[in-house]
């Protein structure tokens, strides 16, 4: 039977190996690593990485937290238990080149004292400047994990980001999307515990290769005064998006976890300009016209 | 009879009078102006103030809207009937200069077509280094509007201001907070419709000539990047509050609200850097340990 503890225990190893295949994308500096207990109970490791060659900041969280759920989150996931244990790893990644992509990916794990348990997961990429050859390396990489899972993952999961992935009030897609699945158990996928397991640790070894990829393509990119202030302004609805929508940053913020750790999320820098509205035409414009659900982005 | 037409006028006109204050506070700038509709119902002015000499980026907005509430909305706001008119003045300055505070003022009027009215408002002040004879003198031109209103207004509504601008998963105030009243009407003032309202126009009176005190006590004060640099790390809680806690912008958002006229808050420029903790002794850690709720600001 498949223990927490041996989940939290792979999870930890793919926190691990994902920083070694970052610090060597990177070539300049290293993870930096800390130690943190929670007063209700596990704790975790946060790493971050800043002003390097490739990353401007970047953290890779591991996290292995239990206790119990508030009535507000018992009622808002809907289970009749309130002991849970949680583990996971997430990270985002904002480059310094404008002209490489802000990524994210988590893998989580939940599961309840009476039995109930489930995983989560998902990779997304927002381009500063969308880039079809990118877009089509990225999700064609999804594609094959998540295909050697069950034939129609990917279409599933891809469609289940553009949802999720979504900005309301700006009426704009993060970025290109990517995967997202949540509540997969024997129940709601006909797999074995086991195999779902293995589906998202495959998620999270993707991770690594599918990015130093795309940055190999680019690597020196050469971008201007301009390109960087285009994405100041991204990194505001990154912002945006983390802190009014995303379900994890809100889980975390009412489960009173480790706020550095949570909010590792946050650019470094992220400008806001009153009606900031791109030149018809402009590389800018087009990417914007680009942020919608439902783009098949394989080529 | 005070109709919601006889209230937005005046709003309307506090909104001109602000403008027409910081416009020669500031010495450079003027505020751009634009009026825009909702679908749904009603409108407003946005005006905006950026790179001048004072006000790096200012927003003053005022809004009449009326429509349908939603059902989460009315259930939220624990009320019968959904047939709404809101209307209200909303500022928010971002300075330079980070001896100058980040202010925010905001006087509202609600009602619905069942009869139900209130009104709501509140100023609070976000040093990025806070003195105290700044803090004095601010807090003092508040308690004299709110106790002109009645005795013990501003104790009520200093220790309303201190628990609404809080930032729970920081555990720190917004700033050095001020006043903040909601739901005021006959019933839970025993004042007349008339006196609050008086009382409201007078909070949105308070606004300006109190800032220009506190401005011209140290126009020119001299900074340095240091200095700058805390100024962007503290911006980003305000951008943490505004989007996570500020019940004002989520009434926004999910009024489907005009979103540039919503997010006009955010600052110019904000810096997030995992775990800053600034030095021992140091100017900016004695400022965050002041941001503490309960304090007596008035020496």
């Amino acid at each position: 039977m498949l223990s927490k503890n041996v989940i939290q225990q792979e999870f930890k190893k793919i926190q691990q190996e994902i920083c070694d295949s970052l610090e060597q994308l990177d070539g300049l500096k290293k993870f930096s690593s800390e130690n943190w207990t929670r007063p209700e109970g596990g704790g975790g490791i946060s790493r971050v990485l800043k002003e390097g060659n490739i990353i401007e900041k970047g953290g890779v969280n591991f996290s292995g937290v239990e206790g119990k759920l508030s009535a507000k989150i018992v009622d808002a996931i809907k289970v009749k238990d309130n002991n849970f244990f949680a583990s996971g790893v997430s990270i985002v990644l904002h480059p310094t080149n404008p002209f490489h992509p802000i990524i994210h990916m988590n893998i989580r794990y939940f599961e309840l004292s009476d039995g109930t348990y489930w995983f989560g997961g998902g990779i997304d990429l927002t381009p500063i400047y969308i880039n079809v050859v990118e877009s089509d390396l990225f999700h064609k990489a999804l594609k094959k994990t998540c295909d050697s899972f069950f034939d129609g993952a990917y279409k599933k999961y891809k469609a289940w980001a553009d949802d999720y992935f979504f900005i309301p009030h700006r009426n704009e897609t993060r970025g290109i999307g990517g995967i997202f699945f949540d509540r997969l158990n024997e129940d709601s996928t006909n797999k074995s515990k086991d195999e779902i397991f293995k589906f998202v640790c495959n998620v999270g070894r993707t991770f690594a290769p599918t990015y130093t990829d795309i940055i190999r393509q680019k690597r020196n990119h050469k971008f201007t005064s301009k390109n960087k202030k285009w994405q100041y302004l991204r990194r505001s609805r990154y912002v945006e998006f983390n802190l009014v929508h995303d379900k994890g940053t809100k889980f975390g913020l009412e489960t009173n976890g480790r706020i550095e750790s949570i909010l590792m999320s946050m650019p470094p820098v992220a400008h806001w300009e009153y009606c900031h509205e791109p030149d018809e035409g402009s590389q800018e414009k087009e990417t914007l016209k680009q942020l919608k659900k439902g783009v098949d982005w394989i080529i």
